[in-house]
């Protein structure tokens, strides 16, 4: 057991980089290598024009999915840490699943969209994280890494090359996928002595504030991610504009139906951290069609509310009647405003507002990406089952201290993992 | 009372959404409707180029601002999601509002502008917000941001349409307008049991450390907030350039003055996380004109100084005898920088740094500023006086858990607002 | 004592704005100085193209550098607070240096290369205070400022202009200097008190949690860092695809060796806040060259190996053989790594990968950049070790209340400083 993580990591690692040797170059359009003085070319432009973009998905990425998921108590390393670490992983191997799929056998030129694709791969598997969080080994989370990507690879090659549906900022193939394939895999290793809760699972008062810094950093740049690889001029600024008010609506409405649905009308600060993001998930799919800032809007708060909803009345009943227990919720801030989001899409090119797909390419597309979800996750979620990959144990989940050497919690404690009441049975990774 | 903050928060969305439906359009520009292989215009550009700049601005208000509040130790969860609320509601009036002063009658159109002036127009609230924080509900921080944010678009239109006045980087009209408004707000609304602090008045170690998280973003893209609508070119480079160094000459002075007034030389993190910003704010007015950089630092250690002598000696004074207590300071940040700014820009202009205002336009634009700020902090005090909004009593101040449901402190305490040796009186939302 | 910090700190600025006065000026080039709609020129775009790039910069110099250095559990307001304070004069004593060195006698001219050029300076001095960190005061560290950048501007023109090597990352200028002049320092006041550790020496839960914000931002920008100064066109894009792919394969391997090297297999916060990092510091050198992207991962992957390897073998045997001690291990994260980018420039030029250096050029830029780093740094700890700066006693290092304002450390404490068990020997800054 104490060899398996650091050499699962070092051969996964030896064999992207031997299959990067293989298939992936450099861009050799002409365009790029030449200095932009002898060619105000378009594509030189291009690549700079949208690197700011892909460095605003590279902040959610790393900084808001790592820190969104550090508000359990004792889980902020690995929340933040495994994050990096399958993220790391993530866009190398996405760089090559992708790639080999558009490339039909020719070499992957490796270009400022490959990196933001890249980027977006692991967004899927993030979110899945966010299912399982607490209740599982890194090297589990290596594993999950690999299938997950390259299931999501497959589903977005369907709806965008066979289906020709759009999905802009990807409410169907990112969010929905993401939800469902990680709740199919927290199904599949549900442990019915969690059922009710365990000591660990729970904010305090400082991890909820850094959990907030990943949700702001999301807020900030969702506009960014929704026309990232939007169509350069008018459909990348509609990409932009929609989001930014359909995440403005959003939050209005996460905490007015924070405040209604809670005890004595206080906020809950899991409904804030999460909820608000609701309207970047649920105007992805439209973001780029002309369907006026006012519907984005609409689309925004009406995610906001289900969202809150789903928080409040359904987790709890995932968790008891359907043994799916789903750490973050990701259910509530990517599995229903995803399929909000599919859902809006099917109307907006219902009532006309893209030329470049129909209702029924649309809704297939959001069928594919909930079934191929649920199909790779039940798969992963079999293969993670297996005694042999140093899951924790249940007294030891949402627990920082089974994977790492944890310090003092404060200034005059005794060490963190000396205080718990009950002897650790220290899994080695 | 247990509806009035959810109800108040889904019925200005609603209104929200009306008003955008009837208002509200994408930018029509042939320019920007043609993707830029068919034209590259300069328009598509800008909307590309001022992007990053419109994403430094939005880290500043939702991250900067947001967690520069979050010092006081019970009161992170408000400072951050009040902030992101008002924040959010207020992008979309000010869309609204500054739209329709500038639109003539006509549709708005949403160019990367009208981003930019919506989230400068949300800027002036967080700033009065400081003054007002941990005494004051969600509920009434609803109705404060629609009262100021019309106030501001008002006197906004004043100076730049009437006045002519130039206020590139908006020392006069968000920073010294922001201030005076707040305070005008805190005056109406003092309450004399508060003058002697408040037993959570007070700030723990972690939590300013949080507050440097939002002190040091603000820090690094002010030069974007001062830049982003400046004319392309030579004006919006200089605001970039002379920004940068007054910031930097700035926290030398804030660094030698905390340490000079404090006790036995030590430096006072209130000092460090709000005076080393004052340069930002002071240089604001004359950003883009031609002063030189020399003379961009000079702007910028004066406000270093100024701001750390006004948190030591005029802040105790307001609370004690102006019966004004400004919790965040920020009349030292925003207020007297503003004016420092405001008097810059009449000497520079004077001096012929710019042929595009007079020094008796550059006073009126301050004293418009002020005046208009003041006015309108009255007033908006005395709407929020009423006892209707939920105003927490003196005991519950500064402490999240009268508006939120508080996690425990730390992993082995009780909760949180059990912890407090008095009874809750806890007002619902 | 009492007033040495604030006047030296007042002196400084007075004379940075002298200095200004007499060498700087704004860029008079008037393709910056006309509007873009008179002419679309290169050089317009060149300023409005990099400017995010020198704001991921910026983001790095202040949030990642400060924040990385938060680690310790009572030194989080010098870390981030000094941190600012060198960085604020450093950029502009940077300015002045390298522009004197370049300008030939002439003016210097703001350009954005000088912009991102100062910062990069600063970068120098701030690897070199994590090698001193909480043993060395505020006035300590504005002198070491001052000297350091001089030497690094002397080192980095002898680098690109007499031995005309490339380093475009700056493996060796700024990360192999940097850490070989703060090792020197921190050889030079060693004191043996230290030798077995401080009681001090250690982070807490949430300290180490506030580092993974600095190694974050540090992490994401870093292909930023690697081009921001590149040749426009291919070089550039190089530099970010060849950085984007060596950090992520120094991930998997960071983890992989902290995990072989730890007890029982656990991972290590230490390693994970800087090994994960190695990699760009690593590529940094050849970043702009055609080397293959698996080459990058390669280099990244060798780098976060050796980084870890560092931490648990070499700095032990520093701080006990050598009588160097290194508080934030940056012989591990930026020499060991700087030495491997120099080491892996030399083989690529001798390959081929540039045609604008010799393989004898390159080793002289690394030889040039480590002995005049540890020449300068003896130098410079020989002036601070001087008994007048206030050098705080071995009791007191790596505590804040030295020369800070220290609030409670948590809700129901008392205060932080009264909590040692010993009298503080409080020296004034």
């Amino acid at each position: 057991m104490r060899f398996k993580f650091p050499l699962m990591a070092i051969g996964l690692e030896v064999a992207m980089i031997i299959l990067f040797g293989l298939f992936v170059q450099y861009e050799t359009d002409q365009n790029i290598l030449q200095p932009p003085s002898s060619s105000n070319s378009t594509d030189v432009d291009r690549f700079i024009h949208l690197y700011p973009l892909f460095q605003d998905v590279h902040v959610m990425i790393f900084v808001g999915f790592g820190f969104l998921m550090t508000f359990l108590k004792k889980y902020g390393f690995s929340s933040v840490g495994i994050n990096l670490l399958i993220a790391a992983l993530g866009l190398q191997w996405g760089t090559l699943v992708q790639g080999i799929l558009h490339s039909h056998g020719q070499k992957i030129h490796i270009g400022i969209k490959n990196m933001i694709n890249a980027d977006f791969s692991t967004a899927t598997v993030l979110i899945s994280f966010g299912a399982v969080l607490g209740k599982i080994s890194p090297l589990q989370m290596l594993i999950m890494t690999i299938i997950e990507i390259a299931v999501f690879a497959g589903n977005e090659h369907l709806v965008a090359e066979i289906f020709m549906a759009t999905d802009i900022g990807a409410s169907m193939t990112i969010h929905a996928f993401g939800a469902y394939f990680g709740l199919a895999v927290a199904g599949v290793l549900y442990r019915p002595g969690l059922r009710r809760g365990h000591v660990n699972e729970e904010s305090v008062y400082h991890s909820d504030l850094f959990a907030m810094i990943g949700t702001l950093f999301l807020w900030i740049f969702w506009p960014s991610f929704n026309s990232a690889i939007a169509e350069a001029g008018n459909k990348q600024y509609r990409a932009m504009v929609n989001t930014y008010f359909s995440l403005a609506a959003c939050v209005l409405t996460a905490y007015a139906f924070s405040s209604l649905v809670e005890h004595r009308g206080k906020l809950d600060m899991v409904h804030i951290q999460n909820a608000t993001l609701a309207g970047g998930v649920a105007v992805g799919t439209c973001a780029d069609m002309e369907i006026h800032p006012y519907v984005s809007m609409i689309i925004g708060s009406v995610a906001g509310m289900v969202s809150v909803l789903g928080f409040k009345f359904l987790t709890p009943v995932f968790a008891t009647k359907l043994r799916i227990h789903d750490t973050c919720g990701v259910h509530n801030l990517h599995g229903l405003p995803g399929v909000v989001g599919g859902l809006a899409g099917i109307v907006a090119v219902t009532l006309g507002a893209s030329d470049m797909s129909t209702p029924a390419m649309q809704a297939a597309a959001l069928g594919s990406s909930i079934v191929t979800a649920i199909a790779g996750g039940l798969i992963a979620g079999l293969i993670l089952k297996l005694p042999i990959w140093g899951q924790p144990s249940e007294e030891n989940c949402y627990d920082d201290s089974v994977f790492w050497e944890v310090p003092r919690w404060r200034e005059h404690d005794h060490h963190f993992h000396e205080h718990n009441g009950h002897h650790h049975l220290e899994p080695e990774l």
